[in-house]
């Protein structure tokens, strides 16, 4: 056994739900994951404690398995404070907000700990282990509650110029003056593509519907609208709900569109949660990429469905601790 | 005198109608010029001799200050192949197309030749001894009869995938299912803020207007709208040459508000020939650029007018030769 075969890494998905860890030998392989709530509701102290806790337990598991745990990496929604370990704002973990999370568990554990933007660790997995593996120019989307990127340029990922943000492709306008987004602008991506945008797509369009019945109003009458319960009116035929993924494939088509010709790239990956969905939004997507993006051969785009699913965010968290640390390459 | 200080370089600026040559020093600076009208109507054959009488004669310049040519660098509008030396495709030289203009030009003068595109070829003028001198990630915008773009990633022009193209700014949708571009898509910023763009909106707008009288329609009954006289005309007050202005700095703010957005910069050079009406689009530009750059602090945005001007194509293609032969640093 080398010695590079003898190290692993701990990667962690620091979600507003669930905080999941993960054991991950030098070939970016889970070889033991484990997870817990996240508990905002009981402070950041609170979540320190079980991400310590969740963190110990894998280096032990590691040790049984002769390995050394080198470096740990985190992911989280928000902007990262790089140089400290600390989320700055995170509009879904605002507990945590400037708490040292990162800096305490590396002193606890006497391992290098870094942190990352979530959408930047989902890349780095899926660069590594998954549907981007070997590629060196492509860009990447999160659609979950809302819509995150990362870019990769001639094989790195791209941290833009300092700004404390890149890659934002949920923020780029798709259709001026549109729907307003939580970011303040208005016709972002998100607006369109995200989780939150399809609930709030299917109020509105229940508001304006002559109709007043279908499955949308009734789930809305019960308080079960989500992206979910949209997908599934969407598969049993629901016109309104199958309106939205068009309109999600078409936000979609019109992005990449814009980001293929400004870069001149041809590759896409599309992952999280609302990715689900994909039967519904790939062909709008498809169609309206090719409309909107003269400088492409035909047929030269390739967009690609995440392979790492979920396990992309601990596979790239752990990847990320493998490269800032410089442990091994 | 170092050695670097007796080498000079050629920059060619090759356009529909002009053939502009430059000896250029070490330093980016315009020691003589030669132009002559293009003349396309006599055939590729002719222009390249012309094109090789004005760099013989700057040859010759360069002999009697001391100075040694060490390459030339040729900027064309098009797709170019970098490894022939030619023309690929373009609209505004189609006899042109696949000549071996750069070739021939080498083999008589026995001088290594280069070519790129125009807008690349502005982008590296800006940057070395313009606008743009000393930043590391900005991108360039040329306004002319059609809207070109180039990239600065890390100091260095950004080429693309390997697909032929980059930085195509001109072609991103800014208004989708917007006016028809040339490109064939819909919408795209070309559609809004290029010289073509100002005429065929101004006929538009006449088409569409009750009042059949006012300065556009005077001017189109003479044959003599261009993106010239609509200025003149919006300078005088005219709302209907004022509003094309106005929705060609909105259409800019978009697009620079959603490349900001992806790549996380700050900084826009604006060039070419229809950059002369900074004063009537910068402020509906800022304005949308504000109102759509949600990630941007307010103000972080820097938008700066070409310096070098006409020269920054010249400057360009001198700086491009030294960088492709590496005769110097």
């Amino acid at each position: 056994m080398k010695t590079i075969e003898k190290i692993a890494y701990i990667g962690v998905d620091l979600g507003g739900t669930n905080l999941r860890t993960a054991l991950v030998n030098h070939a970016g392989k889970i070889l033991e994951s484990r997870a817990a709530q996240t508990r905002v509701d009981q402070g950041a102290e609170s979540v320190s404690k079980t991400l310590l806790a969740l963190c110990r337990a894998l280096v032990r598991s590691a040790a049984k398995l002769g390995l050394k745990v080198a470096a740990i990496g985190l992911g989280a929604a928000g902007k990262i404070d790089r140089s400290t370990g600390s989320v700055v704002f995170s509009p879904n973990l605002p507990v945590l907000d400037g708490y040292p999370l990162g800096r305490e568990l590396g002193q606890n554990l006497e391992i290098p700990v870094c942190m990352e933007n979530d959408a930047n660790v989902f890349g780095l997995g899926e660069g590594w282990a998954g549907t981007a593996r070997g590629v060196r120019n492509w860009v990447g989307i999160v659609l979950g509650t809302g819509v995150g990127g990362c870019l990769f340029l001639n094989g790195k990922l791209w941290e833009g110029d300092g700004l404390g943000f890149s890659a934002e492709i949920g923020h780029m306008i798709v259709e001026p003056g549109g729907p307003v987004c939580p970011c303040g602008s208005k016709g972002c991506l998100e607006a369109f593509a995200s989780a939150r945008a399809l609930v709030s797509g299917a109020k509105k369009a229940l508001c304006g519907q002559s109709v007043k019945e279908g499955p949308l109003h009734a789930l809305d009458r019960v308080g079960k609208l989500s992206a979910h319960t949209i997908y599934a009116c969407a598969k049993r035929g629901d016109p309104a709900a199958l309106a939205l993924f068009d309109k999600m494939g078409w936000a979609l088509g019109i992005c990449l569109a814009n980001i293929f010709s400004v870069l001149g790239i041809r590759l896409a990956v599309i992952g999280g949660g609302v990715s689900s969905a994909w039967d519904l939004f790939i062909s709008p997507l498809e169609k309206t990429l090719a409309q909107n993006s003269s400088m492409l051969d035909p047929g030269a785009a390739v967009i690609l469905r995440s392979r790492l699913g979920n396990d992309a965010a601990l596979i790239g968290a752990a990847r990320l601790s493998r490269k800032r640390t410089q442990v091994s390459r």
